[in-house]
């Protein structure tokens, strides 16, 4: 068996069609300390039953996928969907409370794209931010940190109209850092002439929630979605940006999370082998920093 | 007959699968006043009689597509790829003069991809800045201006490592404003959230050598490559950018050009028409300077 990185989480997302019992058993079973999960699989148990099962796990929680979806306009949309962020928060919360030490209660927010019919970028940016000004004062009270995750500038229509680190921590600085912070994702910041520069900047401005790595090659998979590979597999040079976030003193766990329809296919056994491994190789190396406990 | 807007430039790639004459014919027909050509159909008559046949259309020669690709090392093929971007410069000054009135010497510029094997986007993009400073005084004696084109980040690692229009003005800050400029292209910038500012900036610094025109819809070809759309089809708010282009005192063509297969599997009468049609709705309102003489 290889060496298991002590910073390595596997996000839930990379072996998706695993339930959550499943996802925790072969996580903790393959030797990696941490796992971020989504919601659907925790509210498929209900949330007490999901932290009872984590608690028994041994494994610390790195984030809670996700919140955000909130750039439609004022009306019962956005009511229901600011009220859902609200519930993520609370769950957020109980989880990181039953996770192993070293758990986080961060929460990944997704923007959302454009409402609908729009072509006002610029306008659903402005909800975003609206948005959170509405839900740090329930993070704040229940000690969650809302990571934004700029996404990948070619889902900015339909998904994530953040698409820069920049544009992030702009949006952040309205907030205090421990509740409002960013998630770097290699897959949707390699590309960004600024990057390096940026991490800086969310480094010294306290906002580095989580650091998130998988590969990007191409051709693009037909649902660009599906895009993102094991770390080394692709062109992403996580040597620089990996030392870049270790620079900022960043020490908590890094994630992968892979949307990739063959990785889903992979016995989630074998895919969490072939992250670790991936991660070994593609990663590790730059990490300098123990996780703190 | 629709009118048409006396500042339309049809690219030639909307309606790639006509040969020269053909384009240069239906554009004429359409009482479209000006044409961006490319290399490949100029090269298959020979650049002389291209030269003719652009003179005997009566059409102003907008842009010349495309040179670049210069992101490899040093070696042979990096030699022939400069050597292949001088011949292109003196192509655009041939074919430029002999364009209608108006017609401008604008070689449009897409840097490249990573090198094969490569992770090493800082250098892939100190190669671009490498290469202008080879071809700069060929262009400048020439009277052409290379018009680096920052392209959609989803093309950052097999097309172009210019992603932004910030980044292409900070490359293009080392040379004057006659020789190296930039090509704005909505597709390409409509998400950047520094868009509105970097054309003030680039405007500024008289470094917009030609604006260009197509829009942006989900879910994306399954070759991204083909994803661009009419002026209209899509999400992309062609007021602001238009706008603000306009503002920096900008009064060139504008062209419009279209990869997608079905744009390229209509008549080309039929494209050029729609191609029109869909610029006099969703551009035209937006347009307040007329055509330069």
């Amino acid at each position: 068996m290889n060496a298991i990185d002590p910073r390595l989480s596997i996000n839930q997302a990379t072996i998706k069609h695993a339930d959550l019992a499943t996802a925790l058993r072969v996580t903790a079973e393959a030797g990696v300390p941490a796992i971020g999960l989504w919601r659907e699989p925790v509210n498929e148990v209900g949330l007490d039953v999901a932290a009872s099962m984590l608690a028994d796990s041994g494994l610390r929680f790195s984030t809670y996928c996700r919140g955000g979806f909130f750039t439609v306009p004022e009306g019962p949309v956005r009511r229901a969907a600011i009220d859902d962020n609200r519930r993520a928060i609370e769950e957020t919360a109980t989880l990181a409370a039953a996770g192993a030490p070293g758990s986080k209660a961060i929460l990944v927010l997704v923007a959302g794209g454009l409402p609908d019919g729009s072509r006002d970028l610029a306008g659903a940016r402005g909800r975003v931010r609206d948005a959170l000004g509405e839900l740090a004062p329930d993070a704040a009270a229940a000690g969650v940190t809302l990571a934004i995750e700029p996404l990948h500038p070619m889902y900015v229509s339909d998904r994530a109209v953040v698409s820069t680190l920049g544009q992030a921590l702009d949006i952040a600085a309205d907030f205090d850092a421990s509740v409002v912070g960013a998630t770097v994702d290699t897959f949707h910041v390699f590309w960004d002439p600024q990057v390096l520069d940026q991490i800086e900047r969310a480094g010294r401005e306290g906002r580095i929630a989580t650091y998130q790595v998988c590969d990007w090659k191409t051709p693009l998979a037909a649902d660009v979605l599906l895009s993102r590979h094991y770390p080394g597999d692709g062109v992403i040079d996580f040597a620089s940006l990996t030392r870049a976030v270790e620079a900022t003193g960043y020490a908590g766990d890094v994630e992968v999370e892979i949307f990739n329809a063959d990785v889903w296919a992979t016995d989630p056994r074998v895919a969490v082998q072939r992250t670790a491994a991936g991660f070994q190789a593609a990663v590790s190396p730059y990490l300098r920093v123990p996780v703190a406990g």
